[in-house]
């Protein structure tokens, strides 16, 4: 936690299978989230189900810790917010995940989610020691999030604050300079002149700028400039095996 | 799909498990998607175990359609994106779940996210079909992100812009559906293919994907792939004049 003070806890108050603890653990770790409380787990803790659940999140289990009354999970957070799907007769701010990542970025002092038992949710008494709610914007005709999915919706959104690397899937290369472009189009209309396609002669200045602004369109970098090229310098040859 | 034009279709491919199917339509429906499409299921469709996972999304299952290739899957799709965790050889642009939940919100035409089967990820003559990659900026160290978590992520960014005006950035005409882009694909290929082009044959799927990458990469609509078209079978033919 040391190099990351602003990471929330994740507590899970009254899991019942030891499964959705594994599975929560990876939904944590899928974004960076190392740091897991249990309250009152139903099996007890640890649990020997949750570790295959957790797919390779063994760190996060092997961190958690289980205790008996969430007062006590949260008693070092500053901030702690309840997560519920359903309307409460509470009154306290109410937060989506993303303005609560938001909060927990820039908070002084521990944060924590916590998260209610599979079924039933959170009690009305453990909703009250939160200092807010936070509701995921689920669609009200079908709000049956399960707790790993509601627990990797929080962890994603910290996540996208907390300038994770990306994986930036490639170094793209870089469009390819206008000169290789003009190049492109000379070769396309030195095919094209002789094959009369620029006529009728009215027609040739609209062909023409139709052409340019396709070939501009693409933002092709060299590699693919020299491609299309080779497959120009193809088109431009005769059929092979035909004798003319 | 008349009612919220923006929807993006989910498109499975290959998915092992009909849990995981039932998984991913639940994962849609918690965020109001309700177009699944399924790409050659392992275990055909319907598929019996979907239904249980699916915990009540069954209008999303019932509305299911499975399909033999991914081109046919997303031959009405203008935006077809495809879901990557790893580093890929592709030169296409990547986005984010949030960018292209902007994307697809400002789109004309409609779009497709494209998930891989379980463990193995789409392939590379897959990710060739899309116009861009979509990557869950995930935790490099840990990246084994499940279907159902992928899905719901997406469709979680999607739904947050759902309610919000979307300035349509420009009265431009859409990206061709993808079936015209095939068209000329092949078009392509069956100028070059005479010619050599692919040969030896040791090289013929690279090309053939490079190939396929750049003509997917303009984002051309259908004026401007008609007027491609128009060249090519201009190139193809002999040039007059010359008797042989």
């Amino acid at each position: 936690m040391a190099d990351r003070p602003t990471q929330p806890v994740i507590v899970l108050v009254r899991p019942q299978l030891g499964e959705n603890i594994g599975k929560a653990a990876r939904a944590m770790l899928n974004f960076g989230l190392t740091e897991m409380r249990l309250v009152a787990p139903r099996d007890g803790w640890p649990n020997p189900s949750a570790g295959p659940a957790a797919a390779g999140a063994d760190e996060v289990l092997e961190r958690a810790t289980a205790y008996e009354a969430l007062s006590d999970a949260v008693s070092d957070c500053a901030h702690v917010y309840a997560t519920t799907v359903r309307k409460r007769g509470v009154t306290k701010p109410v937060v989506t995940p993303q303005e609560a990542a938001l909060e927990i970025h820039a908070a002084s002092g521990g944060s924590a989610i916590v998260f209610g038992p599979e079924r039933s949710g959170l009690e009305t008494d453990e909703v009250a020691l939160a200092r807010a709610i936070l509701t995921i914007p689920v669609n009200p005709d079908f709000a049956s999030l399960n707790l790993a999915q509601a627990v990797i919706l929080c962890a994603y959104e910290w996540s996208k604050m907390a300038g994770m690397e990306v994986p930036t899937a490639e170094e793209l290369l870089p469009p390819a300079p206008q000169e290789e472009l003009e190049g492109l189009v000379s070769h396309f209309e030195a095919l094209l002149e002789p094959r009369n396609y620029f006529w009728p002669e009215s027609r040739a200045a609209a062909s023409r700028r139709t052409l340019r602004n396709m070939l501009t369109k693409p933002g092709w970098n060299s590699l693919e400039v020299r491609t299309l090229r080779g497959i120009l310098s193809t088109l431009g040859k005769k059929k092979p095996g035909k004798r003319d």
